[in-house]
């Protein structure tokens, strides 16, 4: 588990679904289900939350990543789960309610992490699992990386991913993805601000847990009320926004690691910031 | 009237205003007044709602196409039909009520039409023009293609037109346009979100229609219920956005389409969608 | 002051924070404090503010620029005002609440000037200074230029900047920008849609006059209409955007200015505006 792409990794069920690593603030998750395409069942959706549930409480995490083993991030929903539930007496209504809750649920718990969390894609991301990295706060990517919403190929129109990407990228660039269901490459992706940046492969684990200590160095609590704060303020009138998110500034202003921050940047220092 | 763009036909008032031609589920609405710089006359803009509605209302028609005859795509409102109607006693204000009325209501049936609605533009598009391509779902165009909102140039603000483009452009790309009222050319309104593609005149005829005819291969009620939901959920705060987009996921699931289409892609066969 | 960017020139405490010049309706403003970093002091701001006052006012001005000398455009707060008030008896949070209140309302101020408003970006732009560039209309950097948003280094995150970089970028760039406190060159500043042009130094000076006085030279009577709009409109669901946006231009046909531009273009004479 010391990789976020590891392919050469035999596959056996019997390993946990999420492999996780904590380094200096930065706390891996990595699917492993390579085999079944990283598909997000119910039993992964909820080891996924599991383990945002945990990185939101360990003070020790200060950065999350989410990645994945094998040539595909993550297919989506686990399309046999979803068939099996026609077998039930309302045709799986019940069911799919409840997973597509399940889901939605998921994808807000990342938006609403107090700690950034940054998706790290080196393969195939289609409709929910394109859906994971367009919730996430930052992408970074391999130039393998594809990304696509083709449920509109099977008759299931990619809707909820929709809410995910319609909120990275333009209202058109969505659309040809929705309506085409053909995969962009990273490069597109990026274009379209779905993901950050493009990061060689062979230099992918250095860069990448570079850029995610960059963050963890950060004070936690000042990054606890900016990511709160973005989401907020991004669905507010202007007015209002500002309104908001000038009450946070003076919020942020009398805790304690703006005072530390501001007098270590005069004295020129480095800053001691709080746990948490 | 088999070419989306014939700068070369014969060109008499006689001919409708609007050429269509109905192939594999591709539907062409080409506008024919290439010497009035196809103009959104009252009448055409009667004459581009009636197709639209027949657009929706036709189970055969599952993609539309808005192109235009000659070198000016559209040219946004009629200004000599403005001008004449000066001289009415009000000095015009109910006719210019009328007008603009009509025209949100045209942009908008484009926007709430079932079918997707592609714009397919082979010259200059200004003014209402270009909001008529900021309108469609999707926009195609050749590099022989422009885009302004010149409104400003003639003491008419295109406040109407920057509905559109401000939901395609990012503000200060739409504000830049609307406050020079100068031209961007087709590679910088890719980059501006108001077109998806640019694609050489030569082979614009079998691109576009393979292009579309790729759309409407999918089934009908799938691209009906995804692209109202786009739109309806974009407006939403995230939680509600999730809340409705999952009751779409689920009624989705719930329609044959989505039953039949995973089906065949479990089984690995193609899918018989149903007509609507 | 007849340079935007005048880093040769003496700097003394004795100067006004601000130089100003009107020439052919363009009225510069430039922060004239390289020495504090051109720092968003409270009298660099409330002086920012009685221009801006100044420029609605006055009808012979009609598009208004804000530059800065030296190599930093602004450093945002001035972090020692910020200190220095933590010595009082509420241990500054008064202060900090009057402080933010005046920033936001300048922000909000630009946005609504009736006049255009253009950053022209010559250095570095940090924090509540790359939040002054987001929030003008348009803006014009050198390739010289560089934007940030550091608060987090310093345990204060940027919540006030965000609320204008988050309607000029989209999310996963803002957040980068706001996680990291990393630099973005003018480059990426024009990807991310923060600033509309790139020019070189040496042509600094006539091309921004030159880009302005076109649009000093349409009607400021539809200019205020417009931009008025285009801010109100952003924020409303489609069909009240178009039902707004319809009624503004109607009473746009309806002014002078339309008539005679309308008349002038149909007549290929050059328009005569009226003063205000």
């Amino acid at each position: 588990m010391s990789e976020l792409d590891a392919a050469a990794t035999p596959q056996t069920e019997d390993r946990p679904l999420l492999g996780t690593l904590l380094h200096q603030g930065v706390y891996r998750i990595v699917m492993q289900r390579p085999e079944r395409m990283n598909a997000l069942s119910r039993p992964m959706m909820a080891a996924l939350s599991a383990e945002l549930t945990r990185a939101a409480e360990d003070p020790a995490i200060r950065v999350v990543l989410i990645g994945a083993e094998g040539k595909v991030f993550c297919a989506g929903h686990d399309l046999k789960e979803l068939t099996a539930a026609r077998a039930e007496a309302d045709g799986g209504k019940a069911t799919y309610q409840a997973i597509m809750k399940q889901c939605a649920d998921l994808m807000q718990q990342i938006v609403r992490c107090p700690k950034p969390v940054i998706a790290v894609v080196t393969g195939v991301a289609t409709a929910a699992g394109c859906q994971l990295v367009a919730s996430c706060d930052l992408a970074l990517a391999t130039d393998t990386a594809t990304f696509c919403t083709p449920g509109v190929n099977i008759g299931l129109f990619c809707s909820t991913p929709m809410v995910a990407l319609s909120r990275n990228a333009s209202p058109k660039q969505a659309m040809e993805m929705l309506l085409t269901g053909e995969s962009i490459d990273a490069s597109t992706a990026k274009d379209f601000g779905l993901i950050n940046r493009i990061i060689p492969r062979d230099y992918l684990e250095q860069v990448v847990q570079k850029y995610a200590e960059a963050i963890a160095s950060k004070s936690a609590h000042t990054l606890k009320i900016g990511k709160e704060a973005f989401y907020r303020q991004i669905e507010m009138p202007l007015d209002k926004a500002y309104d908001y998110a000038a009450g946070v500034m003076v919020e942020n202003m009398m805790a304690r690691d703006a005072e530390e921050g501001i007098s270590a940047f005069l004295k020129k220092r480095k800053p001691e910031w709080s746990d948490s």
